[in-house]
């Protein structure tokens, strides 16, 4: 059994690791951290955990935690850089579900994220925890970066055209919508089911904190060659799961040869689901499951590639995305703890 | 012209007052206050009223509020005791939205909200702005109690058999189910889409501050004998709206009694609608507008009376009924800015 | 493993057994039918399959179904009497998700679902399939009629009170709120988003299809003495869900005594959750999961018992609690294939 | 008073246009039409309409229409080519919220509809009622067509580029979202609550029928220059709204110029607002009102614009802009009956 300790577990993604990992047959929860709410029951907090879970939360003690074989860090951004290293330092694994390592440049990490990095010397060592392209490092990684939610659905909707170099100076779109529970269980007026039910809108138009790791993840897909892309993040009255509408346009294919190029990238890929030609995936077929299902679409006339990209931003978008690359680290089946039937209706 | 000002217009019950009265023909809106907002224009906080209003809000100022003829306070219990007897004193009238003047007892007041009454001397002479009940006392009113949300639909649903003298000592129950803007604009986790999306609970089964004031009603539309009521809250994912499930047990009557005396009690009012006997009134059927909308239902077997009744909490609830009171005070149309048909769909 | 079929795949039941019995252990999907959709693939009108079945919808074919273990009807009500008794005569058992066979009384079913009953026959041997009253039963049924999802939720419940002889004459009520599933997924205005979102209203107020059965089964439950009661039924704008709030009136009694009869009654059962007194659970503590989570409230003063009763209509209120009689019937674990932890957020 | 008939009454538009025209001053409702409800009182299918008309619907009937001095027709495509003609001859003037007229070139109208065009007699002088751009032949039309839903919100986003003559070869993007409502009152499967809450989905990715129209009201704008546009709509889970995220590449420009565009362009304007540079508007900010909400984004590094452009679909998208269509046609203030300040929260 693998020991687990969870860092930070007050939050949608801490309560959406329980969800899976209370159910993984190779997995013992050790511990599981929060200064705010120590000595509570997490199924006290979350009462969908009864009967699954005694655990309670304690104050982070990176002797406990070291003691476990992965640590997951379920922390807003920024705070755990210190005990991150500490852990590691410990002999345990991490995988980081915040925004903490995923950017490889600092400079750029330290102007999107307001503040100085606080685990410089780990850095270099992060492994992006997108296993459709990083599946090898992730192997072997003692420091694995969970991807953000919206660059997994955009990083894995344009990378089969990316790799292949179809893009060149077009300037890509990727319009997202994200359910509510993307921006976190934070007591915002933003967030209030009154403020946000019943309508639409957009926001970060000007830039998002995800656009660099998008950015960064489709150059690196380039061999190195910058892409143009516009990122456009809207909020949704649902609860969870992002439908990405990218927009790339590419005169002179057709939608046999763009479909066959997806489904070959994504041939062997437990949760990469490539639906015929012209679907339209909607978020719900993934909800609470780890698939990121994609569609095609082509326009002969104008050239223009649309791919529908849907994931559940908490699972495949977060707490799933960590639990898979769990899995790759520690040699047991990809998809073991993670076979979830999407909730539909 | 009527000149109006507002203490609190922040909330959810300050931006529904001003949608009502920017449209009101006979209101000049003067001053609008908010500490934590001063300077800020009303439409950059609201932009459903860009091009209805230029006011900024401005920091409480007795003087500012004495020189107008009405003042509606839209704050939290508690906050503007002390500011509603100076402006009072100052000459001009009050509205209160609060529940600071709802219950008459000091005592019981003090009890269920948890703090000193702040305004002792002025309030003997609140009068509970029910205008089906009390509209000549409103009349003439320098300070006006706007009933709560859950207390105005219960009260119009049960007075007309509590009048009649049909309540002796059943235990009546009113399961009443609310939308989460009646939570208030404020940042709560408990309030967050995410938290109360796609999902239904109880709360305050206990014991809910809006029940001394339903009893306190109750009873004195009884001639003074207490009325036992078991009062549920629910929270539900809508916005708005409130529907009440009332039950009260009187073998021996037939539905078309009990219809003849809602019928001739709300016979006159412009704001009451009984629906013909076995309707199911929606929340929607008033979404945005004043009226409380009621339905009776009757089983013989076993003398089981059910009252249906809906309200906008923010309508009928709270605001539209406060400026119903003011309408009341100067003598103009009782409907006059309320004639808003609901929403629907 | 067991060889399942399952007649009239397509509605919401349909689909919930499919989500549940892909990833059960010991269960073999053989067939699966609807006369609409033959030849379609299952997982082309419910793409949260993708990857889980390649099964197609057939035909319904007595002979076919006969060589299944267990053949689950998810059909509407009075639709598939005949063919339940065609299969069951060659040798398959049968779990019925429809109305069909849940009243012991002909003229009673006659008289609510305004037909005649299509196989008396068997209905003497039918099972009602709340295991928490028939687990014994249901073990050597061959024809298990699965409750009703409102039923289910009220019996759980009321019959630890009714059990113990605490309710004499008293009139119950169970004021129940439903989410929109339970309307099935027939193309009805009614069940339309735009006329059931950001809305509440009652319905059946004069008599709904689950109220004989719910009266069957607490006379059942009292001995055989008749238990007044009240249903209304409610819905509310969510997916899914069912919240009963359950009122009583037993003066003299005290929250511990209550609890500690209700600890007793389901200390075995591995689908019931009673919560701490006081305690307030939320539909989303169990949505997609089989569970029934109860909790009490007490008001000394009035002597009124609130039991509040929260499930999912189409897990324990359908399709899960169906599983969960197949797993009885066939000797395996009770919790096999239904270890969800409800969706939360 | 001008006299108002309205035929095909039953549907969102027909009740949306009843919301608007009972509080209109200057408006008798003289007869709505309905084949499926004749006799049914208009407030028995929608009470939000109790208290405001006592109007039944009947057949349709040329002579009674002809009487009328407009007649909206809330139709379906297709069905009302005849009538409408009949009751142009018959001397009213027409209104129409279908598609029928808003097409100019018969052949594509048949092909985008599959049907043939039932009265190219009148269609040359069908007017298309966007204000912002006809609305000098509005006033002296006899036959009106009242813009689609989507166009009219990509239209007001984009015609001051398109006029302005920024728009030259680029490939445009119309991202557009809406709300269930737009689907209509039709009982169709995928209309249904259980199918569209909590859940996203694009839809008519590879042609919807509003793209005909958008383009030839683009093309008219730049003067007869086709504009290539992707228009991809998606269904979204809210009642009412439609955001429109517009992407257009323009290198070379700033914010300040392009505002200045824009500001220019709708100074005049009664019912679209431009917000200050980088607001984002909200859906609800327009619930229930008639305005068209536009905010401006500039990336001077990609030279991307982006408009966002947010109406309610059922008031400026439909019922909302037909009745300004009738002001300007009557020569009534073009606001009148229309200054519904949105519903928000």
């Amino acid at each position: 059994m693998i020991k687990v300790g969870i860092v930070g577990g007050t939050g949608y993604t801490g309560v959406e690791l329980l969800r899976i990992l209370v159910n993984h047959p190779s997995v013992e929860l050790k511990v599981i951290t929060s200064r705010s709410e120590e000595g509570v029951r997490v199924d006290d907090m979350y009462p969908n955990l009864r009967g699954f879970t005694d655990l309670q939360f304690t104050v982070p003690d990176s002797d406990a935690l070291g003691e476990c074989d992965v640590v997951f860090f379920a922390t807003p951004h920024g705070v755990a850089h210190a005990l991150a290293e500490e852990v590691i330092n410990s002999g345990a694994r991490v995988v980081d579900l915040s925004a903490d390592f995923r950017i490889r440049d600092i400079a750029t990490w330290e102007k999107w994220y307001g503040q100085k990095h606080g685990a410089p010397g780990i850095l270099p060592e992060a492994v992006y925890g997108l296993p459709e392209v990083y599946r090898d490092a992730i192997r072997d990684a003692r420091l694995v970066a969970a991807p953000g939610c919206y660059p997994t659905s955009v990083e894995l909707g344009l990378i089969p055209l990316v790799e292949k170099g179809l893009i060149t100076d077009q300037l890509l779109i990727a319009d997202c919508k994200t359910g509510v529970s993307g921006a976190g269980r934070g007591a915002k007026v933003g967030s209030l089911f009154a403020e946000t039910a019943d309508s639409l809108m957009a926001y970060g138009t000007s830039g998002h904190r995800h656009l660099p790791e998008i950015r960064q993840e489709l150059a690196l897909a380039a061999g190195g060659k910058d892409i143009n892309i516009t990122f456009t993040p809207h909020l949704t009255p649902m609860i969870r799961g992002i439908l990405s509408t990218l927009y790339v346009q590419i005169p002179g294919q057709n939608i046999e040869d763009l479909q066959a190029i997806y489904e070959a990238r994504y041939a062997n890929e437990p949760f990469v689901d490539v639906m015929p030609p012209g679907s339209q995936p909607a978020t719900r077929s993934v909800k609470g499951s780890n698939v990121c299902r994609l569609a095609l679409h082509y326009h002969e006339d104008t050239g223009q590639v649309i791919v529908l990209s849907v994931i559940d931003n908490l699972v495949k978008g977060s707490s799933g995305q960590a639990v898979q690359c769990m899995n790759i680290m520690f040699g047991l089946e990809e998809d073991m703890g993670l076979k979830h039937v999407a909730l539909l209706p």
